[in-house]
């Protein structure tokens, strides 16, 4: 009971973290309160709802009870108006949404491995989980997902990592528990070195650089 | 019988409004005549859809027959040649989408109701059906949604408060029929005062003014 | 047996053109090689699991093993490292699409008509999951869909009159296969006509040329 409850609250956490980061993505963008709590609910809820959507989960997890929706909702409406005031310690931010990151990426992977997909299929369960609300929101405000920016050093690919740690775990060692926590320590720690040491991915640099229409 | 009929009819108004302003969206986009039945359908059966889609209602609604679709493809058709000849009554259309807007909101009120979803679910399956197809129409043309704006006077927050009044409604008071009558009446009420009294929601301004990319 | 292996063999060809041009989207646009792999996924998985979900297909068709998931990855991340030394051979490229375009809008068709619905559904499923992959592809990378422009020849209306071809003749003649071939003939040839001769649809043209932000 003891330890569900633990996971609920770090769960909660990561909505809000990941609302919160909804929210700011509409600095500079002209949106008003509904705006702002779309992109706080899109952020929070995306990447699951594409996972459970897939895998034919019903119903899908924020669906089944209204706790993540009031969650985020309220979140977003605190900061909405909390940001007209104070300025928010961006740093700190960026750890925690490591954190849920970390999280996310976890939750789907082992929710992938429950419905028994393949390993890869669980990989990338977990990554989409981790990564797809964040891309979602940004198609909202009419970005490039920042994801595939070389500027977010390791996001992606922490997550992959991590979710491939942790799912290779699965197969050699039966301790839902421990493998949980090492997977999203491992995501965590290497979402920090690509932040601390800027490292990042290869950019696509073809040989022909103008994009051609006459392709498709 | 005759009752039901009543509301396809409605619905089919809804659906034709719908599509009219996926069309009208076009203007000025270089979209061709296949750009614009997208337009329309994705409009139409979008915020249906994704309703239907983590209610894990199946069919969708516009799957399991051919009416609706038939209805909205001719109708972009039609008003994709009409417009070459004639201005379209622009107020006209406002009040008929206002209208849409209502009716859909409440549809999808109901079908969260049915589906036993907590009554919070439910107000948001109103409002995504109400919304979110005019939602994905503004990003299929490279535009923010117009509905995060503040010069879309009271368009969600009247559906969200149409469709908490008819949740709330459902409640107390056991009259599906009536239930539908007047939560519609209040959303269109609220839809139209806001655009003629020009009432929005706040802005989002933040302290901070300038987008970071720092933060995911 | 073998007939089976030669219709998996070419779905894996379908999977990889369409990874590539997922791959060849993201010229000039600063996306790194996660990007790359994400937008090769999206164009060449968007439309069959669109349109699975709308079927409620479960599970979505690549969600049921790693073959087509493999191909779309190792696709992408050898595109993305050979356009560095080598241009692709666009013209062939642009034929190759033509046969992933007639080929997906088949599979589509055909398991619209599996699932019983509508044949005028199943012809849409058919052009959905020929064309929704690109579209999404469009999306993420800040484009208006380049299927919604005129100088893309005769690409979704190509796609519609094969799958309406298609379907119409498995009304007409029972013979699953040699119908998928003519199918596919039919829009491929359709496909390349719009090419060489430069057919396109109508552009939308309104007599109301500004967008007025005053009707949703």
């Amino acid at each position: 009971m003891k330890i569900w409850s633990m996971q609920q609250l770090l769960e909660h956490f990561g909505v809000s973290v990941a609302a919160i980061t909804g929210v700011l993505a509409a600095r500079g963008k002209q949106v008003d309160l509904f705006g702002v709590v779309v992109l706080a609910l899109v952020t929070a809820f995306g990447g699951g709802t594409i996972r459970d959507l897939l895998l034919g989960a019903h119903p899908v997890f924020w669906v089944a009870g209204p706790e993540f929706l009031l969650n985020a909702v309220l979140t977003a409406v605190v900061v909405f108006f909390l940001v007209r005031f104070r300025e928010l310690p961006l740093s700190v931010l960026q750890v925690a949404d490591a954190f849920a990151l970390a999280l996310f990426t976890m939750i789907g992977a082992r929710k992938g491995l429950a419905f028994a997909v393949d390993p890869s299929i669980a990989v990338l369960m977990g990554v989409m989980t981790g990564v797809a609300g964040g891309m979602l929101r940004d198609l909202l405000i009419g970005e490039i997902p920042l994801v595939f920016r070389r500027e977010i050093y390791l996001y992606a690919t922490a997550a992959f990592l991590g979710a491939s740690f942790f799912v290779s775990l699965t197969y050699w060692w039966d301790h839902a528990r421990l493998n949980m926590i090492f997977g999203t320590v491992v995501t965590l720690l290497l979402r920090l070195a690509g932040i601390k040491w800027r490292i990042g991915l290869p950019l696509f640099r073809p040989k022909i650089s103008p994009r051609g229409d006459d392709i498709k």
